[in-house]
């Protein structure tokens, strides 16, 4: 392993990137002189329109480099040829960090959401609007069975996308054994109810799938399980308004 | 005025309809024996496929009473000739009732969410899911200026669109006179903090649209005025959000 201080600085960097893609999205986040942008990436086989004059333009004004591609290679970096309209580009977040960065970025005392499969984009573009509206110190977002950041998370979220922490891990796992915390699953089965729970100090909340709660393996690491108590025989809430109950939980 | 008890009665169970469209809605509330259902229509220019095959067993075996429209007429019964699909469907639900009920039907003590101005029929379907879930007596649905109920509403939803009271009225001028009740409106520019409220034994929130908030006259007739207090410069939660955390008040 390199763990030269170049590469080290490097790989911090590369780690905060995330690539966005399509159109408007591009034109929003260019206008956006709180985002920091890595690179745009274009398609070759782009029809100038308005909205690309106005990327190029946006991009020059701000010094931004271009890169051009190929249809293909452009699909490649998107990772969604259907949708990208044959526009990328990165992001620089020092919000998007590692959830190995955890322990060292947080204070004595803290609260995170870790999101267990959330699948819906609209719904994790709410919880992070929720979430950076709140106290909540940042969310968890794992790369494997998860909606990834898209426009439509970021345009769910009302421009909350990069104000908040984003920790990501491959799997929740990663994330179960830091020192002393917390984790509180949130399951309509679980008998207490979390307006009585005495909230730990570092604290992780686990909101599960929106049809199969969250997965086993978390549910066995997990210190409190808890429930928002339901009437009229309402089974459960939408995952993002739960978030909402949760972020604002005094 | 025609008060007698037959028209009466009928008033009462016509105000209790609501018209819905859609073929895979009528299949859904023909499904659930739970939701009593007054008529079914057709349009004659339907084509007969398994999903109106479907709904035609559905009917039959329930008994319901079914109707052949021309497609004109029956765009006049959905309101929604654009996404009908040539089937509508009269729902009666108890639960569904003038607002002009509330003071007569509600306990000494209460507490409602009205709507002004809700546009997005996934918001509605989300907040009608939320308020079902929880403590709130009911939620209060102008039909002015406000997204209608609607198979879209329905889905987001998630089936509880019959479990709770839903007080419709042209205009929420209608009901901000109920006697000894409390006009509490939500608003990101209120200074008291909603968490620290002593809540009145009688209540009525009220939620604004998504962009403009709450209107003047609503805000001119309230008794109080709270806000969620917000962070990192976010300045508004999703409306659904809001009503998941106010329906969860303890």
């Amino acid at each position: 392993m390199n763990d030269s201080p170049e590469y080290l600085e490097k790989k911090r960097f590369f780690d905060s990137v995330i690539t966005l893609y399509g159109r408007n999205v591009a034109v929003e986040v260019l206008r956006d002189d709180a985002v920091q942008i890595h690179k745009l990436h274009l398609s070759k086989s782009n029809r100038i329109d308005e909205t690309i004059e106005e990327i190029l333009a946006l991009a020059e004004m701000r010094g931004i480099e271009i890169k051009y591609h190929t249809k293909e290679s452009l699909s490649r970096i998107s990772k969604n040829s259907a949708q990208d309209q044959g526009v990328a580009i990165d992001v620089v977040s020092q919000n998007y960090r590692s959830a190995s960065n955890i322990a060292t970025d947080l204070p004595s005392s803290f609260r995170l959401l870790a999101l267990d499969g959330i699948n819906n984009p609209q719904n994790l573009g709410m919880i992070v609007r929720s979430a950076a509206a709140s106290k909540i110190d940042g969310i968890v977002l794992p790369r494997r069975n998860s909606t990834k950041l898209s426009p439509l998370v970021m345009k769910a979220s009302a421009g909350t996308l990069f104000k908040i922490p984003i920790y990501y891990c491959e799997d929740l796992s990663e994330i179960l054994g830091i020192k002393d915390t917390a984790i509180i699953t949130l399951s309509s089965h679980a008998k207490d109810d979390i307006h009585t729970l005495k909230i730990p100090s570092r604290a992780i909340f686990v909101l599960g799938n929106e049809t199969e709660g969250v997965s086993d393996a978390v549910m066995r690491a997990s210190t409190h399980s808890v429930s928002i108590p339901m009437y009229r025989g309402v089974e459960s809430l939408n995952v993002a308004v739960t978030a909402g109950i949760v972020s604002f939980l005094p």
